[in-house]
């Protein structure tokens, strides 16, 4: 499709090479940016509060070198900010943007079309002003509104060990506002 | 995050080798299943009414060994089903199962994120009934619902023409109601 939507050849050519170049519409310009392996579960861990290198590393096992250029390439794409990790010189932390905070949808509805089709997962998500659960659309019933993600508290619908021991795995077993900077000391 | 999620093992070994075998949770069984480069504009092809082997390659450009692997993988994982194309001996129709058709949040997801951080989209969705458009999070405003893919029809917001010249890309400057199969002759 190439109606009046342009490319931009710079994601092409730094994200996924110059495959998706012909095909001009949205849904294949957001692919561009998070359609690389592993790019949406680094932004699924940056949504749930991960913000520094060894965090991502030790909950989403993957090669250093993979996660480090997947992490330039969302700071390129302006989906996370790199700033100076204030409690360890020379390390950084990565912060989502508001377009990077504006992925939650896509991520909560991969989470709706797994736990509806594939298996029901343990995690649920409410909504931290009224405590309700939001439902498959990520909307609040309650409230008839849907929360950005500040506003959505995740936590497991039975608390159970699970066989994780990264720090980011064990912080999570408690109830957690999403982007909210996830505590693994 | 391994809570008391299981992972499929076949959808891994299969599809994205084990690499996400140790990410345990929803959103990554997802991206098992629909995570692989072209898979999702596959599923956008085959939302938009796209059901012939012939007819996702002209449109989405890809070497015919590539489609044809992701066409088995989803048809693999219950996301498509390949029928005897009957104006056509030999040849195949791939139509969407009801969990392919629960992908469409995830598409629209997509579509919204780019049409709103990349740039404007030229398309856009209205619900059938009532004929308003879809707001970001695919809902009706009026009617207060989110439709099925079957009951939304996709036009062109500015009617141009584009330098797509294939079959696909034709046929869908013409309003078109989701999922119903595309007339490409």
């Amino acid at each position: 499709m190439r109606f009046d939507d342009r490319t931009d050849s710079r994601y092409n050519e730094r994200v996924l090479g110059k495959d998706y170049e012909r095909q001009d519409c949205s849904i294949a310009r957001a692919l561009e940016v998070v359609g690389e392996r592993w790019t949406l579960l680094i932004v699924r861990d940056a949504i749930y509060g991960v913000r520094r290198f060894n965090d991502f590393q030790a909950h989403l096992d993957i090669p250093k070198a993979v996660l480090s250029e997947r992490l330039n390439g969302l700071v390129e794409q302006g989906i996370l900010e790199r700033h100076p990790d204030p409690d360890h010189a020379g390390r950084h932390l990565y912060e989502l943007t508001a377009a990077g905070r504006e992925l939650w949808p896509v991520v909560h509805a991969l989470f709706t079309w797994s736990d509806q089709n594939r298996a029901p997962s343990n995690r649920r998500f409410r909504h931290a002003e009224c405590g309700t659960e939001l439902d498959a659309t990520a909307a609040c019933p309650s409230c008839g509104i849907t929360p950005p993600p500040e506003e959505i508290v995740m936590q497991l619908r039975h608390r159970r060990g699970g066989s994780r021991t990264d720090p980011v795995a064990r912080a999570l077993r408690e109830p957690h506002r999403l982007t909210e900077p996830l505590e693994t000391r």
